[in-house]
């Protein structure tokens, strides 16, 4: 009947490239079973149905409805049991199923098919009365909610009361005679409410749920699922009739969960749990202990092998592990689920690995199937899983920065460094981090603030350092002055020196210390690096501000130093002093004395980077936070430093005062400094090209003589002429350094681009001699979207739950808006000069989206913190493999 | 000599578009000269010299050399007079002149061909021996000091021991000994410091005065200018010979200055004055007082007759009001200047309106005449010149807000309210104004401040509320305690109930009361406007809060409010009591509760603004201030405020704590209120809608009906997804008030693009519903080119002195940056929606330039502060006019 439209598909008829009629579920029932598999028999109502039904004013035609029921027909010969049946009922699900995956979000009916007849049969048929009614009481709870919109409450209400009235405490303890008049009851309730009766007819029954499907399509959480998750251009839901079957009929029933490999540790070794004569729910319920899938193998060989057999079988076909639900009804063996099964980054990457090896997938598959951010988990130590299990959680706050941290809690910088010296480690615990911290923050296992979102200070720095952090965690209350920490709603307070842990990869917070376990770098993680390598056409280069991370960050294959902040060396020790006599300074040559002071512990800096990046190209930014950064903000500290400094109190005061601002985003630093003292950069100049000299003629680490490669970063230009004026100066200076040491170096001299003018005139940047730009993303979006990184935590979570942003854009690049901008300055930068060098150091760097979007508009690199060059190298494959596969 | 290239011009060869070869100056003069008025003979070496001589390694060639004393020997035969003569000399001056006016930047040599001989001939001639050698000192000192580079303090050295020697006061109280006796000093010092005599022949002097000229067309300050002022594209200086005229050489000589028309009211009257027997330096030290020009047709009646003649024809040629100098040498008339004079506003509007009226020039040339800026002279109360004179200036601001007050000085906003209930003119003082200001700010004449910008909140409300405003004025320091303002460096104090008076067009604070006079809006005035209003494109709005800004608007010619800010309606009286309930509320339905409480307030506001505006478009934009904005910041207040509010100072405090932002700008605020808080716009959408359908039913302030057109526009919006949810809910509450009244409304919602981002999605936002934009460029520039307008002053000024900005971006728009975003929206918008309504509503929207940018980019309209509209109309002609001319 090929002139004849088909509106419903058995099982047998489908396959899994029918999504877009079948829907996900419809057709991954189908494909098993055209595989041969043994699915619980069924069939699926096309999508194209629930759109008639629509545009019919929510009416299923008779032609359809005559097909729904000759496959019903059919189903009921093959299952040979009849819908209502009084003596053997065939029980079926209603269930919904779109092409995109909406879980939870429309509406199900289970044990269709029961009514006060069916469930005697049930009843002895199983041999269970009291599995039969409470089947019965589910059904009419359900549909009752569902189909006849009764609100879910009145029935809870009836079951609260019969359980109060019987003492019971969970469902398990009513009897068949409770359940009996509980369903009495149900029936009396829809009577009152709706005025009609339960319906006794099975067919009538499953086309009002099948209606009920339909319009869960269009329900408000439905829609705006679609809207939030960019789901378009469907035009319904399918509906899924399948006939039930039980586990729990007796001793020859059972249920299960398998996995084709080892979902923990990767081995490719059947692996699962099950429980005889028993119903998934008795699983989950803890009521009894399920056994090892290998015990199966000692009670009923036969299903164990048909199992292995078809697991293989759909592992094979499906290419990848599978996470399976069975059910053995009667000594038969029924196939429920099959899908991709969830496994934990050690085990994603194995089977990844072992697959290729295995012949069944291709390297560019490998590649697609490990998720990147889930190699988080493989570089950072970790809580030890079976320790975590008696761990009391006490307050949850932001995955900052992952990794897992134990030791005694600080809630001062120079107490944590004071600790750490003694050998102790430390947890630092602050309302919020600022830069004056940034020596306790080297010197803690981990750092637990109660403000701030993922990006900031003490986000960004820890992930710079690879340190563990929980941020923003809002359910504590520092004490700082009295050294206690409280979390109101456990009533728990915590003193410094008591222990917690903190697990950064979630957020969570323990008390007392929590045993850890080291990350390993296993041989087939190394194997999946080098195959990253292989493909991706992009560089990674880090961001790092010290040697050490410098050096992390080469262990993890970064190819170059794409950010140094040097500012976070202006913090450190003595240096921060010299910092601030440079500030207080009232003119040109108390400066340039006090940044005499400066220069050799930045030589020395980057001599100690570019001995590590050997002969790769270490980008340097200049000096970029306003000065009021290096000042004491409380009163207690000001009045210390001004002794220190030997100046009044109330000069250092104004001076505080003067450099206050009122939005310090937008104010006085980056170039902007360099413009007003261009000593600054003056000194930093000298630093990095005297720096470079040593290193290319005899390194003073090594001895050896480096391919130094400078490449030297102005921040916050946002005018070419910013640009100009400071580019000459360092020409200048850098020329004549070198002329006088006779080496040639060749260095670049770029610019962030970060301000939104600067990318609309990135030609005329490029013009005036700019030889890079590196994308600063963080202020980019913070500019471009007009958005402050310490304050939009407050609204951004409801911008997100609202669909405003797909994500919070300071963790997941703005591609549409920031984007453009990006595009834009490309495009432009690229139209004087074509090889022009383009990067991206703002903390999108090591954001797979984001170096899927770097690849495709073109940038040589991309630039993230050291434990995130792997996630970045993998990132940047997948999008060069997802390109080939697209030609 | 056809062949022959000619470098060397008579005054007679040239003429006024021969700019780009004979200079600015050389050109005039020829133009003059060929007129056959009688200016100084003389001839100009042309910019081409200038630019062989530096390819000729700074030599002038041979061939030019004869070629300039050919010129020389003419100039002597028509003068009857010889360079260095013992008996009659000669006397020249040497001036540059480039293409572009560069005042004062490049050097010029007096008198020169004097020498030890030539001095008595002068001396003899003029029968002024003291004259003579007066002269020959200064040929000396400024040869000595331009061309042999003798620090100009040596001669001023002796010149000062000489005046000591003598207890001289002035130069004029020296004798002609005493000069003699310092020509030889100075001759002595030339020789001591550079080995070398004061050059005695003439012709010498004249080639080294010339290559002098020329080398001064490369110093640092010359540089600079044409950096600073783009000035591009010069080959370099010409160079004007001119013989030396002089008034002083008895009864029959004299020198004056003289203007066609009265540069002060426009009167069509000859203007001037003159001294006989003196020069023009008599004239500026004041030691004898100058005869009206009118004395000189008694006095000698042809000289005046010629000079008027010359006048008159002088103007007829250049068609514009002409400031001229002129000097009689016995008996003989020379003219030796003639330009365009400077002028009063009231004179350029007359004069500009009566020339047309005489066939003189045509309504497009009066059009171009008069400088918009200009106009604010005419539209404000002004200090009374005569005053002026004797008035005590104490201090130098911003000319933040133009106009002039006199008033009690009074520190608070509150104590501004009460004195001017009592009756009493005020000036507010403050270090800077807050929203919580805003009754104080209405309530006086002036307002003071000694912190902040020319785009800071007091200057911002008060060019809004036309009320003068010096702002940034930081010589004062106030004790707003103690109720004085000091200025230190004058050792001056100010107590509260002090009279002070300022400028606001100036920026100038005088001590005590000033007399002022009103603005006069002359027929001239309005005939100008109206023919504006015929040539111009674009329409012209206002930006008004309140009735009465929006009647002056009116009054001025504004065709409709392009922005109303609804904030400044809630901090007025009871007001601000519900806002601060509205932020305390802890749910919705409190905040619903005190929002209730504004509704009326709001509704009331609005129908004042629909009364007034008609028929014209009504842009209402909603709350766009962080709430923090709304509630104290001072512990006294916040102590005060929580009485009040009758909870405790603590609440309060962590609600104040809990709102406050790193980076405002940046931060929750716009419709990012909206969609945390949808309450606040729903009930703003409930007060317009109310509001509109009173007007167009039955108008409650006359009892008309209007045809009120409400534009509603949503502030910072950066996302399509902000609009549309707002946009719906806007929608939805406006069709349901309309249904109901069943009047027919038309009403558009539109968008503020303010934040880069809307920019560069603006073909989203169209295609989710905005009808209308307005370009915020205040934020624009704030977010496009990361600058803060609260804090940037620090360093902006900076900024614009090394030519980064051309200008303060916040004062003139930056068309390349910002102007581009502008650009991309307008593209990107148009293309979805070809007559979207485009328009500005930034305080760049009265800015003449940017007028300009605006009618060159299709906008619909640009909307000011109601006293710029008739600025904003005529910037709009002239940019309509120029692109006519151009066709």
């Amino acid at each position: 009947m090929p002139d004849v439209k088909k509106y419903v598909y058995s099982f047998e008829e489908g396959n899994k490239d029918m999504k877009q009629i079948l829907g996900g579920k419809g057709a991954n029932l189908a494909e098993m079973s055209t595989l041969g598999i043994n699915v619980p028999p069924g069939f699926t109502i096309t999508t194209e149905v629930c759109d008639l039904y629509y545009k019919n004013e929510k009416q299923i035609t008779e032609e359809i409805k005559k097909e729904i029921l000759e496959h019903l027909d059919k189903l009921q010969k093959k299952m040979e049991k009849t819908l209502g049946d009084a003596n053997d009922p065939l029980l079926v699900s209603v269930r919904s199923g779109a092409a995109s995956s909406m879980p939870g979000m429309m509406d199900t009916i289970l044990n269709l098919g029961l009514n006060d007849k069916s469930v005697e049969g049930l009843s002895n048929k199983s041999g269970n009365a009291r599995f039969a009614w409470d089947s019965y009481r589910r059904l009419i709870q359900m549909f009752g909610d569902v189909v006849l919109e009764v609100e879910h409450a009145e029935f809870e209400h009836i079951l609260e009361n019969a359980k109060d009235t019987k003492g019971a405490k969970y469902d398990t303890d009513l009897t068949t005679e409770d359940l009996q008049e509980i369903v009495k009851k149900y029936k009396e309730k829809i009577k009152e409410i709706k005025g009609i009766e339960f319906p006794q007819d099975p067919v009538e029954q499953l086309f009002l749920s099948i209606n009920a499907v339909f319009n869960s399509w269009n329900n408000y959480r439905a829609i705006r699922y679609r809207e939030i998750n960019g789901i378009k251009g469907l035009i319904g839901t399918a509906v899924n009739i399948q006939s039930m079957v039980f586990g729990n009929l007796g001793e020859d029933s059972g249920t299960g969960v398998c996995f084709t490999r080892n979902p923990s540790t990767g081995e490719a070794k059947f692996y699962g749990e099950y429980l005889m004569n028993a119903q998934g729910e008795d699983v989950v319920a803890g009521i009894r202990t399920p056994m090892p899938v290998s015990e199966l193998e000692k009670q009923n060989p036969e299903i164990y092998k048909e199992l292995v057999d078809i697991c293989d079988k759909v592992e094979k076909h499906y290419k990848d592990m599978q996470d399976m639900e069975f059910t053995i009804q009667n000594n038969k063996l029924y196939i429920l689920q099959a899908r991709s099964g969830k496994r934990t980054a050690t085990a994603g990457v194995r089977i990844a690995v072992e697959m290729v090896n295995e012949g069944l997938i291709t390297k560019e598959e490998a590649i697609l199937r490990v998720e990147p951010n889930q190699l988080n988990q493989l570089l950072h130590k970790q809580l030890n899983p079976v320790a975590l299990v008696n761990a009391e959680e006490i307050a949850h706050g932001l995955p900052a920065s992952p990794g897992a941290a134990v030791g005694e809690v600080v809630f001062t910088a120079s107490e944590a460094f004071n600790k750490n010296q003694e050998g102790l480690n430390v947890i630092l615990v602050r309302t919020e981090t600022s830069p004056e911290d940034i020596d306790g923050m080297h010197s803690a296992k981990g750092i637990l603030t109660a403000r701030g979102g993922m990006t900031s200070h003490a986000a960004v720095v820890a992930r710079g350092m690879g340190t563990c952090c929980v941020a923003g965690c809002s359910d504590i209350l520092i004490d700082e002055k009295a050294k206690i920490l409280t979390i109101k709603s456990k009533n728990i307070t915590i003193k410094e020196g008591d222990f917690i842990s903190l697990d950064g990869s979630t957020g969570k917070v323990y008390l007392g210390k929590v045993g850890t376990q080291d990350p390993e770098l296993s041989g087939n993680f190394g194997t999946l690096m080098d195959w990253a390598d292989e493909f991706r056409k992009i560089s990674i280069r880090t961001n790092a501000d010290t040697p050490i991370d410098a050096a992390t960050a080469i262990k993890f294959g970064a190819q170059g130093i794409g950010l140094c902040r040097t500012e976070h060396m202006f913090f450190e020790g003595d240096r921060i002093k010299a910092v601030r006599e440079m500030i207080l300074a009232d003119n040109v040559e108390a400066r340039k004395t006090a940044l005499a002071k400066l220069l050799p512990y930045q030589k020395e800096d980057f001599i100690g980077l570019f001995h590590e990046m050997d002969s790769y190209s270490t980008t340097i930014r200049f000096l970029d936070p306003p000065l009021h950064e290096f000042l004491p903000k409380e009163e207690k500290n000001i009045i210390e430093l001004a002794q220190e400094m030997n100046v009044s109190v109330e000069t250092l005061r104004e001076k505080i005062e003067d450099l206050h601002e009122v939005n310090p985003m937008l104010g006085h630093r980056g170039c902007r400094l360099a413009i007003t003292f261009p000593e600054i950069y003056d000194m930093q100049t000298v630093a990095i090209i005297e720096a470079a000299i040593a290193v290319a003629d005899n390194c003073p680490v090594c001895g050896k003589k480096h391919d130094v490669k400078p490449e030297i970063m102005i921040p916050l230009i946002a005018t070419t002429k910013e640009f100009s004026i400071l580019k000459d100066r360092i020409v200048k200076i850098v020329d004549a350094k070198l002329k006088q040491s006779g080496l040639e170096i060749k260095y670049k001299i770029g610019t962030m681009i970060e301000v939104p003018r600067a990318a609309l005139v990135a030609d005329k940047i490029v013009e005036s001699g700019a030889e890079f730009f590196s994308f600063g993303t963080n202020d980019l979006t913070q500019m471009g979207a007009g958005l402050s990184r310490d304050d939009a935590g407050k609204f951004l979570k409801e911008y997100v739950a609202q669909g405003i942003y797909e994500n919070d854009p300071f963790e997941v690049l703005d591609q549409e808006g920031i984007g453009e901008l990006i595009r834009i300055a490309i495009e432009k930068g690229r139209s004087v000069k074509s090889d022009l060098k383009i990067g991206i150091c703002g903390e999108h760097g090591g954001e797979p989206n984001a170096v899927e979007f770097c690849h495709r508009n073109g940038f040589d690199y991309v630039s993230c913190s050291p434990f995130r060059v792997p996630i970045a190298r993998l990132a940047a494959a997948q999008a060069a493999v997802k390109e080939l596969l697209k030609k």
